[in-house]
């Protein structure tokens, strides 16, 4: 995990004709949440702005650092590969990718190269020309009855598809908790069925499925030493108070 | 694709206690761009609020059939699944499930029966004890210099999972378990503490960590109606031997 935010740094987000503030705000903290910084933004209508500034909340930094430009030519300088986010299928249709794996592949390339991601006006999207200057064109499979997503929550979709690129790239190590020994688990079993015995709620002489499916809902719990512990110590109080009343 | 809608309607998306309104209508059309459409509240700060209709933008027939409730319990009635998500690493954790496998879960599951995901509170996200009524945490990977997502990109975020992992499918039908209702589950859970009180395994005056502890072990295994009944027999066993030892 080490390498991941050069990775991510390498990766840049453009916002190109963005109309409301608020929608740059919350694309940055949106970047953020998922490790990304490198916002550019092509002709936005206001910016800075107050709004813009509220929404980004801690990813303020994100917005200081951001970069106008006039042109989605100069936005995209530097880059050797740039996918625009459409809603709409064209005429002439770009390649289109599977979410998924356009952020593999952008991920895959900006191990070592510059890419962007880019996202069109709140209300008309990329224009033709724009997608144009793209090498892939990404389509979010929205609901057919409401396609309309905010363009901020396109950005934390692609910001997180990224991200979970990253991880799924390296083998991260997970926090394996201790498990019972099998050894142990079967001889609580033993336990319990003798126990169950003792309270009468199974007829040893017609014993059913009971056991198999106390075993079946166990095994799906894969049971951790000290629950296992706590399972024997229940047993045992139950024993204590059944014996009692036998005797 | 034709039974997707039914499927995602038996997805329901909990707000609990959620501070701003605006969010609440953003999470709506987060939601109805994925094709959800069941939201549930749990005492909202303000609602319903013009900023909330705003920010849902044509998603208000969401925000419209919206259900209000007082407790989670309640938002929760006829789920057999809940999982909540928290940014969180808890000491006792719950099952921790990559937010991947678990959209897929939640569609295997919602293919017949229902299910919710539980949002908290902007600022404090979801409390033990409100987490504890789920049986699987999920945790959007956020960076950690910054783990603040918003609580509507959280909704988007999990929305887009749950609708790529219908799209994914197979659609071949697995045979889904009958699994045991969420309210079924608490009542098990309370008359279990009684009877571990009665047996003296359980110190009411020093419970420790004890009911936390098992509800997280079953919590992990799911489960199924019948197996429920079984607990729920052995329960009454118990009672009736250890019942009579007092007397």
């Amino acid at each position: 995990m080490k390498n991941d935010h050069s990775l991510l740094s390498n990766i840049r987000i453009v916002l190109d004709h963005t109309s409301h503030p608020g929608n740059i705000g919350s694309a940055a903290r949106a970047m953020k949440t998922m490790g990304l910084s490198r916002l550019h933004l092509v002709e936005p209508r206001r910016f800075p702005h107050a709004e813009a500034d509220a929404l980004a909340c801690d990813a303020r930094d994100v917005l200081g650092e951001a970069q106008v430009h006039t042109t989605l030519d100069e936005a995209l300088r530097g880059c050797v590969f740039a996918a625009g986010l459409s809603a709409r299928r064209r005429d002439l249709a770009h390649p289109c990718m599977d979410v998924r794996e356009a952020a593999q592949r952008l991920v895959e390339i900006a191990t070592t190269q510059e890419v962007a991601l880019v996202f069109g006006n709140e209300a008309y999207g990329l224009s033709n020309e724009e997608l144009s200057k793209c090498q892939l064109m990404i389509s979010i499979p929205t609901d057919s009855a409401y396609t309309s997503l905010n363009v901020a929550s396109a950005v934390q979709i692609m910001a997180y598809e990224l991200r979970m690129a990253v991880l799924t790239e390296s083998g991260a190590a997970s926090d394996t908790p201790k498990f019972a020994r099998l050894e142990d688990i079967e001889f609580f079993y033993q336990r319990l069925e003798e126990t169950l015995i003792r309270i009468q709620f199974l007829d040893p002489d017609h014993p059913k499925r009971l056991m198999p499916r106390i075993r079946r809902m166990f095994a799906r719990t894969q049971l951790e030493k000290e629950e296992l512990s706590i399972l024997m110590g229940i047993l045992k109080q139950i024993n204590l108070h059944a014996k009692h009343k036998v005797d």
